[in-house]
């Protein structure tokens, strides 16, 4: 399919504003969910009690932040009617923000369980593995925020080929905290919270690849969810 | 705020017709996502490793409902421009088949746990408080279903306010798990299983509520997310 993207490009002066605001508002929203996930994995790795409770204070902004994007999408939906790619812009926003907004809830519990570790006198920092996946999660996540800013369809793609690296560096920690609980059963309580702070990080990777995937739907007019990559890569060659 | 919902009351025939095909595909989806959730959970109490292979394969039903409403409803919105309610009931259905589909993800995870837990000749049967809080999610999501169609808001706010018991429910479950593996360290691999399952109700329970504020925010007209069951009570009064 060709590329019909044309965003900025309508007569109406007023709508291309429109259009550009709400852009503005989901990398805004963006912009916040990430400096929550980075801030949680500092808690985590730190075992930062303020930081974590900053955290979840921050989500208040990020939800209102999503609420006020629906309504916005919602008033242009109606007044402006758009057709072929704003209206998958409206539609691929739309769904974005969902993903988003879960990515926040899961910085929160990375929050949470960093604050539980750091009241036990604990802090993750020794946990290599955690802090390689979490560092690689959060520059996914950077690189698809940007790739949303830039429309680009290629760093989108390599973002959902990639994204089994991160199942597996998941499946490794598992691995690794299953055997040192069974070394020393003390120690089960601290390895379960890592491991949900594993299991967060993990599925920020998948809402992570979800945006991906509608950065593909935009830019690309083509619904790439639930295909293989070889299908993925075939939808969206030119 | 009044309610301003009339659907089937269209001049055009066929756009009341469009509405009640696209209702009648969620509530397709709906139900097979239900049956999923319903065959995970008997697969993980009989330890029954057919019915959780059936559970993968039925996702892939589920996931081609998702991509077909979706473009059912972005081509509605195209051709027919809808207002009001009827662009509200477009919006809520985008939202409510993500929900849906992840629904579908989890269940499938408790399939694939189930059949972890056959292949080590371990069943979650003796594990009650597990099957209490599987028989709890399924009852909800049923619920929440039924709710949908027939535009229930009543029940909607009721599932919003016993979320919380679910999230007891799960929170106990873990407390009871790390009893167990502290106890008995050989028993740390299936606990973790166990965990996982309960994780996957809980996070179906999360999914239901979402679905649930979207029914409010349909027949209601109001966006209730984040707020408290109060603020719910409040907005949603006639």
């Amino acid at each position: 399919m060709e590329n019909d993207l044309h965003l900025g490009q309508h007569i109406s002066k007023r709508f291309n504003e429109e259009l550009e605001e709400v852009r503005n508002l989901v990398m805004k929203m963006g912009g916040l969910v990430e400096q929550q996930v980075r801030s949680g994995l500092k808690a985590l790795l730190a075992a930062d009690q303020e930081l974590a409770k900053k955290i979840v204070e921050e989500d208040d902004a990020v939800n209102a932040l999503e609420i006020q994007i629906d309504e916005t999408c919602t008033q242009i939906l109606a007044r402006r009617q758009p057709a072929a790619s704003d209206l998958r812009l409206m539609v691929s926003i739309i769904k974005t923000i969902t993903d988003l907004e879960r990515i926040g809830d899961e910085a929160v519990k990375l929050g949470k369980n960093a604050a539980k570790l750091s009241d036990d006198g604990k802090s993750a920092r020794q946990f290599v593995e955690l802090r390689h996946l979490g560092e690689h999660v959060n520059e996914t996540l950077n690189k698809a925020l940007t790739a949303y800013a830039r429309l680009d369809a290629e760093t989108a793609f390599e973002i959902i080929k990639n994204d089994k690296v991160i199942d597996e560096e998941f499946d490794n920690i598992s691995r690794l905290l299953i055997t040192k609980m069974m070394e020393d059963p003390r120690e089960i309580k601290n390895a379960l919270r890592i491991s949900w702070c594993a299991r967060a990080l993990e599925r920020i990777g998948d809402h992570t690849k979800n945006i991906c995937e509608y950065i593909l739907y935009l830019v690309k007019g083509e619904d790439v969810r639930h295909n293989t990559v070889e299908e993925i890569r075939n939808k969206i060659a030119d």
